[in-house]
């Protein structure tokens, strides 16, 4: 399919194309409940990790690798990884946060029709090092915009993704048999749901609030006094 | 504008919506040459920063902040940083992928008419640390997300956008003032191009090939057996 749409690249988008893709980023959502039982068919899971796999890469180093979960035996232990680091998260907070902690949904581990690992190969001699001596992270960051593609596809196919971060990487990789050099980068929950939030979970649920644009832009320097 | 979007939530993404999002993906390049001097308009550049902001974060935590370039001082400052980190980086090579090294051009610093150092407040007390105890990275692992949003939304635009790593991170705090509790992510070359090329450059110029999608899918377990 790549191939096809890269012989397009002399035609301009349409509003109608930039609309797309800004109402795919507005309408993203961190996916952790709603998830239907309806299957992930192989050809959209290809679509979607092909959507990853096009993402930019330091040295065209091409870092990102997808461990797809299939095995219900290895998405349960993934579980009982989250429900230890959880028991330990909750324990940040007192009073009424923490029962508003208690009361958050933060992963659909086992509801999702599919998990998916995604892990950046850090070593690889792919790119020839090429844009890492300085800033070694960026091959971490490349798998970052793989899942972000990921992310942003599985969102106009109708398809919900939640990134699970209370997880130790360390019980992961034993679970998952990840080597040493190769680094856990995310744990996705994917599947079809039933309708996507117009805010975030969290918002709704009172935890934090979304702050505007302009406090977070900068002219020149990073100080809070050249904020427009 | 992302309110009026929010509002078509229900909607679902036609045939058509979903092609633009997946030409967006597979005809973004990182962009180094053939920026023209066509300004950036104001409305186009927080458009661009508004697909940033609206990326997802951990918790909530929206740590991306935005420094935009407006003075040619800094950027002569900047580009000075990147000369000095890319002849530490060719030293890495030797013979003809030396030569191979020196012949490729990896930033647009001058050349592009905008400017944009993204950095993460990874210390930011918003979201209340959810998801950052097992996982601390994944307040840059935001800053990364919000970049791909943004990489994908001026290729929409017609709007080239380079990444340049090869720059000494400590020396891009002092000119930008950057405090310590504050992550340098990325450097963007961000403006208008001539055209967008149908293969990455690094690909075009031999320095790298892509592999395809096959060889970085793995099932259940991180272990080549695993492969398709």
């Amino acid at each position: 399919m790549v191939e096809s749409l890269v012989m397009s690249a002399d035609q301009p988008f349409s509003d109608a194309d930039r609309l797309a893709i800004y109402r795919a980023i507005a309408l993203r959502r961190d996916v952790r409940r709603g998830f239907t039982s309806r299957p992930l068919p192989d050809e959209i899971l290809k679509r979607l990790l092909s959507a990853a796999h096009n993402a930019p890469s330091v040295g065209l180093m091409q870092p990102s690798r997808f461990i797809v979960i299939r095995n219900d035996t290895t998405r349960r232990a993934v579980y009982d990884i989250f429900k230890d680091a959880n028991a330990q998260a909750r324990e940040l907070y007192e009073g009424d946060r923490k029962e508003q902690y208690d009361s958050l949904k933060l992963e659909g581990i086992l509801e999702a029709p599919q998990n998916i690992c995604v892990v950046c190969d850090t070593h690889s001699q792919r790119g020839h090092g090429l844009g890492r001596l300085s800033m070694p992270e960026t091959a971490a960051y490349s798998t970052v915009c793989a899942i972000q593609n990921l992310w942003l596809a599985a969102r106009a196919e109708g398809i919900g993704v939640g990134w699970v971060s209370i997880l130790d990487p360390a019980r992961l990789r034993a679970v998952l048999r990840i080597p040493e050099h190769i680094l856990p980068v995310a744990y996705l929950c994917v599947g079809y749901v039933e309708e996507f939030g117009t805010e975030p979970d969290l918002q709704r649920a009172g935890w934090e609030k979304r702050v505007p644009l302009e406090t977070t832009v900068f002219y020149d320097f990073y100080h809070a006094e050249s904020r427009p």
